[in-house]
């Protein structure tokens, strides 16, 4: 399978991502030179997804730190970046972690001030990239399992929102186990959900599965119930934004409504994540303060004009009508069938992650 | 409140219908004057909904009647009319039991034709609008009791799709328990799921809870789960296409993962329902075929540009992702709270239905 990434340094040591707001109508690749501009393409949403996020966040800060050395600024100027990037995308723990690692490479810089920011995020793309890769070699025994199950006929699962390799860096985390399926010859079919309000299922989990080659049916956010009623999923598997240390889940809202779904028909409900997603502070999902967005993004929806060709949005409702945008839900830890990470598989329980994760006992 | 129609008669004894094709943009009225008039409006789906397509189809005869004697025509042109109106929507059981009954009244005609064509087709209209009030009578103490419960506070209620006055003559079924609360002063709001992938919730229900001044918010269908478990929604209230003996309901799409979140949540879920929609012969919901439609459906949205203020849709997806479109799901009875009907409220279950509905015994 061919792959690609979603953000790469440029030989001037700058850095390029996909304006993933294009997809899946144009591939445009946009340049950041400043950390305004890693700023910028998060809050805008150009980049999306949590460790790209934290990627792009992390460049951010290299950028500021060749910034006020090119323009001889003084160290305030690195404090703004710093608080800039972190209120970027406020339910990101990504984000955070990503600009605490850059944050504690600075402070303890012992080298070159700028190759160490520099060292330190292309370090925290690698990571991602093997994280994912590895979410990919836990999470496939699970569809291996289903397809032996069904002697080798198609495996139909279901996903909601991208948590794919377009919200990373190379693999995805939901997509990888897929991924490494397909390049085992097992015979998958992939349900997208096209996850309103942004349709980041019909415009990037499409995408991306058209240009893997995977086999896949878009649907309506609406649909997945009826399909779990009439045999036509095997297993769903989400991403999330954030766990919490007893299991409970944070992801795309609507993913509860699956996640129901999938328990009244007996479905398995796998999420996977890389353990940089893991918040061991809080103890329950419910805790999570849940992003409320632009009413726009519910009351009118983008895409290719069929009369003229070009992006557009159209209005959907009557103007004076108000809508409400809360981004995500939770997904109580009971409805999760098993989590997969990067080190393996455990319970949706405190005690499932703590045997995977002992450091946080 | 300042109540309207979906269809009336002018002073010149003519009909008037919305083009609901072009809600909640612009609202065009549209005169019907010959039997071809009625006949396009149903094909052509300015009018929807089973009652409004059933009033349509009676007044089309009527109108054909009044063109027969104005014109001086034979009688085969009343037979062209019963058998182009039967065609015009080929799987509306509405309309052939409307036509029905008008060529019951013809048949049996003492007096003067063309006054009982005219009188029997406004018959037809005012039995949708008593059965429609009488579900509203039968809905309301529901929402009654959530408001003392609350002490008078805003009773919230979220509804899937439309099944409000839009598709009927006036009150709806859905909206007529939410009208009567207002018109008695009680506090309400509706969360209205937009319902893709023909988002009759954001074109049709916001603009007429718009047009009654009924406080409202749009939301994606992927929010409802996520407004149960935090409280915001008091209680669930949906229409239904086909009802079964067992209590089963086959409603829009996605009704279903409403259903699970209600029950989830400990929030009551309604269907409300004129009893033409009952289908006792049939024993279980899971017999119910469910329609498949064009995936265009899913891949285009519909609504108003932004960019030239025409209706256009926009593709949400890759040219080449292929969708999947089915136009409804089935409700377990045991997830439904009671059925209100134009006789009263009953369990879900041939039990309850029996009770009220003792003929099908």
């Amino acid at each position: 399978m061919s792959k690609f990434r979603t953000i790469w340094t440029t030989a001037d040591r700058f850095v390029e991502v996909i304006d993933q707001r294009l997809l899946p109508h144009q591939l445009v690749t946009v340049k950041l030179t400043t950390y305004k501009d890693a700023e910028i393409a998060i809050k805008d949403m150009a980049v999306r997804g949590a460790p790209l996020i934290g990627a792009t966040a992390a460049y951010g800060i290299y950028l500021a730190v060749r910034e006020l050395i090119e323009k001889q600024l003084d160290g305030s100027f690195l404090d703004t970046a710093f608080s800039d990037l972190r209120a970027s995308r406020p339910t990101a723990v990504n984000l955070f972690w990503a600009l605490d690692k850059m944050q504690q490479a600075l402070d303890n810089c012992e080298a070159d001030f700028l190759d160490t920011a520099w060292n330190m995020a292309n370090q925290i793309v690698e990571e991602d990239v093997e994280t994912c890769r590895m979410i990919g070699v836990h999470g496939l025994p699970f569809i291996e399992e289903i397809s032996k199950k069904k002697k080798g006929e198609v495996v139909n699962i279901l996903t909601h929102c991208n948590a794919g390799m377009l919200g990373c860096i190379e693999w995805g985390t939901i997509t990888s186990p897929i991924y490494q399926a397909i390049e085992k010859g097992i015979k998958v079919h992939v349900w997208v959900d096209e996850t309103r309000p942004r349709n980041q299922g019909s415009n990037l989990t499409c995408y991306e599965l058209t240009r893997h080659n995977v086999p896949h049916t878009l649907i309506v956010d609406n649909a997945g119930g009826h399909l779990m009623q009439h045999g036509m999923v095997d297993m769903v598997i989400v991403g999330t934004d954030r766990t919490t240390r007893n299991g409970d889940v944070a992801n795309k809202i609507g993913t509860y409504l699956k996640a129901l779904a999938a328990k009244d028909n007996n479905i398995p409900f796998y999420v996977a994540l890389p353990s940089t997603t893991l918040d061991m502070n809080m103890k329950s999902g419910f805790d999570i303060p849940i992003e409320e967005r632009n009413q726009d993004e519910v009351k009118y929806m983008i895409g290719k004009s069929k009369a003229t060709g070009e992006m557009d949005a159209v209005l959907i409702c009557p103007e004076t009508t108000n809508a409400s945008n809360y981004g995500f839900d939770v997904t109580p830890a009971k409805y999760v069938t098993k989590i997969i990470t990067e080190r393996g598989a455990c319970d949706a329980s405190e005690n499932g992650l703590l045997e995977l994760f002992p450091e946080y006992r």
